[in-house]
């Protein structure tokens, strides 16, 4: 039994990301704090999902994302697209799109195109882990840290 | 081809973290960086860590690890243990030990005690999927992030 669990984890730094799907017609884009570098050669990213959710779904069937880095002063957007069960939470954005076909924000400060390679199992999210094929500087600014967004609850990765 | 892929990555935010092994009486501690948060019950943690190194034979034996949680006044403890090959770099640090037997570092920010679970593959590094079995607040301060540690080269978990 561990004490004040979830205020220990806040002490583990990330940063704040909204990560566009595409599959085929249908995609989405929603917020996401637990993203991390994990290989040099080949460039890997991890991304830890709720499986429960739409967009997990769309992944596994499209096998493609965007990782898109907010800024310190996007924390609106972070908010928007971590709010669930929104009919179209991509309207009002500018996107464009990447090289795998999934959505780039394209007021983010950077972004990462990724191919799916596989998943692994950690307790109630999933791991994906996903080959950078393509990326970008977007704009000027420093990132968005999840430490920082003192209102979100949780300290997750939001959907 | 991705230019400036290692200038990309830095947008990734992440904190800096000495890792603390065991496996019966032989220990050692190491400086990572790619570590994040992946699930919430049972609470878990991830760590990418290059297989080549003494310390991944070490916590695949042992099974067990702590992370410590660097403050922003302690880059200089994310350099030595950073270190390859140093004959005991546990040396003149103060230690406690976690409930699973691995070191604590007794000046850090905060620990997390791990038993780890499974390892994942992720092209260079193995990613370990450990349980946080016990943890504590130590110290007061804000956490060491990776971008702020300008002279590390690579953007990268070191050993």
């Amino acid at each position: 039994m561990i004490e004040h669990l979830g205020q220990l984890f806040k002490h583990l730094s990330c940063g704040v990301y909204v990560i566009g799907i595409r599959d085929g017609e249908r995609q989405n884009a929603f917020t996401a704090a637990w993203v991390m570098q994990v290989s040099f050669n080949p460039p890997l990213l991890a991304i830890s999902i709720n499986p429960q959710h739409y967009s997990f779904k769309l992944m596994q069937t499209g096998g493609v994302c965007t990782v898109n880095v907010l800024s310190r002063d996007q924390y609106a957007l972070a908010e928007h697209f971590g709010k669930p069960g929104l009919s179209d939470k991509m309207a009002g954005h500018r996107w464009q799109t990447a090289v795998t076909g999934a959505p780039v924000l394209a007021h983010s400060l950077a972004y990462f195109d990724c191919k799916v390679l596989h998943y692994a199992d950690a307790g109630d999210h999933k791991i994906a882990v996903c080959e950078v094929v393509a990326g970008g500087k977007l704009n000027q600014g420093l990132p968005l840290l999840y430490a920082l967004t003192g209102n979100m609850d949780g300290g997750d990765s939001f959907y």
